[in-house]
């Protein structure tokens, strides 16, 4: 068993794209609010695989992670596209890595992204990924995702290959 | 016509009820993310009326505005729930009413709440509400309606009765 260590980089809105959308103020945006806004619409690709799912609009209040990180699993929901929106956070990263043909992470493509307090992430339905990471405080988001409470909810992949987390 | 005056008061789950969701980290959770988070679960209640409608996750960049405020419009959203979750905003104003039996704001529910930094919102579908006031700073929100582009996405109602927001 070999130690891995994945650095962090900065978020973009096209190195995320294979994951997901990266939500914040860019791109084209048209004036609302009677002149005092700019909106930039369709951020995001919300998706719900089950009919029967209902959309769960929770608050996760996370605990900051301090670097190097010890990185034991990945989780994916199937189902359901998984919108995260930092409220308090000043800093969180993502990681997040496609899957195989099999199902299971393709660790070749495991990524992790530095996020600011001004942006927040979609991952696509099925997309492996780690729990949230809040850096440097406690952090409350808003998280979106539709969820018919069964372990089809989240699926975990256990890490054992001494992945590191690192600045 | 006679002057009004609308204070700003602190939102509370309670007081917001009669017009949506309060979003923030209280009540029960549960634990998440491997003992590092707590998550509090379905704390808004998302609606969209038309399904031929597509969910709409945009960013909001606004301008703080500066008190006193004159008001002069409330807006609906018949179809759709609406979501404002502050990525970078200090501090906020949200304005409600709720509608008389022919459908017009009733004035006398009109209501002005502060919310912090920590707060998100949802509009339950049909609230009267005044476009979103940033206070303090330039603020960037994530907003989420159902919406299928015609006029009935959004409904607005002049107020002519030279109200003021005060601090």
């Amino acid at each position: 068993m070999t130690a891995r260590t994945l650095r962090l980089e900065p978020v973009t809105r096209e190195a995320f794209a294979p994951f997901g959308q990266l939500i914040e103020a860019a791109g084209a945006s048209t004036d609302a609010n009677q002149g005092t806004a700019a909106r930039f619409d369709f951020a995001a690709r919300l998706a719900n695989l089950r009919p029967h799912a209902r959309p769960n609009v929770a608050v996760f209040r996370a605990q900051p992670r301090h670097l190097p990180l010890a990185i034991r699993l990945l989780e994916k929901h199937p189902g359901s596209s998984q919108m995260f929106v930092p409220m308090t956070a000043p800093r969180y990263a993502v990681l997040v890595a496609r899957a195989r043909p099999d199902g299971a992470p393709d660790l070749d493509t495991l990524r992790a992204f530095a996020c600011a307090s001004h942006q927040a992430i979609n991952y696509d339905a099925g997309t492996w990924h780690h729990p949230m990471v809040a850096l440097d405080a406690p952090s409350d988001f808003v998280m979106l995702a539709w969820e018919d409470g069964t372990p089809g909810d989240c699926v975990e992949h256990p890490l054992d290959g001494g992945w590191t987390l690192t600045g």
